[in-house]
């Protein structure tokens, strides 16, 4: 980077978002070179930004932005904007929007880095993903996105370290979802009975652990996204997320029940199935928990129930922890594992901005 | 890096030498721009160069090396040496030579980057310490030193990435030696009674988990230098890794005697006194472990035994993986983990190919 200066345009500013900031703030006071220079923030209403570019206080950033009379910039002309500057931009995606994602190759064909914790660009279609890889190798522009998987814990960058330096990933296991590692160490804990399912599921909402519809988090989703990113990392070209089979946890009676509140009422009909379930793991003297795994040799991706030895690490995870272990050739029989919180706005955010760091130096 | 070829020295051809000149190939390979070109090579005896920098092959550059009859150049020539090349040069120190990390500033403070899994520059003196950030800072040369603790395990980023976002660190703890955990998860493992404590350090030796001396590994240096390196990461000016409480597993009356052999012969005459350790944490329910911690809070570092709930990471490790838990004000009560194989020749020399990717990056 040769200027002195570099550019930060913000899209979104919830609970990521907002964290982001005030990581930011603290950011450009410990490096004062190159200086942060904050030119644009909005969401999906308002915008904050100036044709030249002058530098938005970030610690008054939210404030200001919510009385702005300004709307945000289309997406091909954000790219304009920020390709037009004198300086180096990135561009921060705090949002999970589809239509940011499929903006990202305009953005990175004319220059602009971008840092994101949003799954939708790299978990789509593998066109998307190529088109992404390609922009950025052509202009020389870089695309981080550490906190898509497992938020702040360094989990992408450990896997593109075992590739990029030769070792052989032979399988990727793990609990990747804090709602659904919530919900299994309550219901199916390694010591102790645990709850109903329709319950514990029930306990989770109002903790905040789910999606305002919890069919939002059962369907198995949003771990098929993360699988699709860590399989394509690994060599795999995963074609999209519904393209390998992912488990889904709601009653088929209930995918088409016309509220989260209607199908909460109506899982406890349910909860039989599930503890069946419970019980077959339980003649074993295992649990059963909801993990994703990526066979690389034989290029088999899946997520669903799988019934674990209590001793296993994935079996005594703790809270809303996720779990992922890397088994290589160089690793052996003992896989690499990295554990910890995985999702919540603080360390959603430290992953962006470390990915920020990575950008600038 | 404006030069589309980056130089690289290598001091050390040992296991991780040896391991890490095969990454180097394959990464070579891989990424053609820039073109690493290997222009040294040395042992304590012998070494390969020539006065205009040329290409020595990778592949055969061992066997070259051990036919050479030139001599390593003493280090400050050797600093000379790469600095002087029109190319940027990257000096890779594969030794756990004290001498070679004592020049360190002398090297970065003329531009040239070092990556290495050497302990001994960043556990040595804190003055050495400050001096080798202060070149760097200086020259704008970068220095690296994942695998000098945990091998390629990501500790060392991880903290930086803590400590670089903003996040307060409170506690770093873990098993930060392969041996110590080989040998407790042997002779005090979750289940079943363990064998006997100088039997478990034969078998140790035997399979090759031990220094020739295995009192190198039984006075816990090794580990108190681990902590001094996370500690002084943390923010802690930690004067050496003998200004903190270390325990050290040699008994007293054979701390002199003159060979490890000797020391194995006479090991079993204090049998007692680690299985009266044993048998108080069982009286707890609770297994011994070798343990380092750092608490930030009340500066405290310390290494020596300590006793774990079965339940425990700590406890329930397995053959000589390491473990290192981060707690911090993000993360809470539920502690970021990393866990896997923390020594090596192969996973060693894969964080030193992954910082020198970032280097070159």
């Amino acid at each position: 980077m040769t200027s002195k200066q570099v550019l930060i345009a913000i899209i979104g500013a919830g609970g990521v978002g907002k964290c982001f900031l005030s990581q930011l703030e603290v950011l450009a006071r410990k490096r004062p070179s190159p200086q942060l220079s904050l030119c644009y923030i909005c969401t999906s209403k308002k915008a904050l930004y100036s044709s030249d570019y002058s530098a938005i206080a970030t610690d008054s950033a939210l404030s200001t932005l919510g009385s702005s009379s300004q709307t945000p910039l289309e997406l091909p002309k954000l790219a304009d904007y920020l390709a037009s500057a004198q300086s180096k931009a990135i561009l921060i995606d705090n949002t999970s929007s589809q239509d940011v994602a499929d903006a990202y190759p305009q953005f990175l064909s004319r220059g602009v880095s971008i840092v994101t914790p949003n799954k939708k660009a790299f978990s789509g279609s593998y066109k998307l993903w190529q088109d992404i890889f390609a922009a950025a190798a052509e202009s020389g522009a870089k695309v981080y996105h550490e906190s898509s998987v497992g938020a702040g814990l360094p989990v992408i960058s450990t896997l593109k370290d075992l590739v990029d330096t030769g070792d052989e990933v032979t399988k990727i296991e793990g609990v990747f979802s804090g709602t659904m590692s919530f919900l299994f160490n309550s219901f199916a804990p390694t010591s102790g009975s645990g709850g109903k399912w329709s319950v514990e599921v029930k306990k989770a909402k109002e903790l905040g652990y789910t999606e305002p519809d919890p069919r939002d988090d059962l369907n198995g989703l949003d771990v098929a996204r993360k699988l699709t990113i860590l399989a394509r990392l690994a060599g795999l070209p995963v074609e999209s997320p519904t393209s390998f089979p992912v488990q889904s946890l709601i009653p088929k009676e209930l995918e088409s029940v016309s509220s989260g509140d209607e199908f909460l009422q109506r899982l406890p009909e349910f909860d039989s199935q599930m503890e069946e379930t419970k019980a077959a793991a339980e003649k074993e003297g295992k649990v059963v928990r909801f993990v994703g795994s990526i066979d690389v040799a034989t290029k088999q991706v899946k997520v669903g129930l799988e019934k674990f030895d209590r001793s296993h690490p994935i079996a005594a995870l703790k809270g809303s922890d996720n779990i992922i272990s890397f088994y290589t050739k160089r690793y052996g029989s003992n896989p690499l594992i990295i554990q910890g919180a995985g999702a919540g706005g603080e360390v959603t955010a430290m992953g962006v901005t470390s990915d920020l760091i990575k950008v600038l130096s």
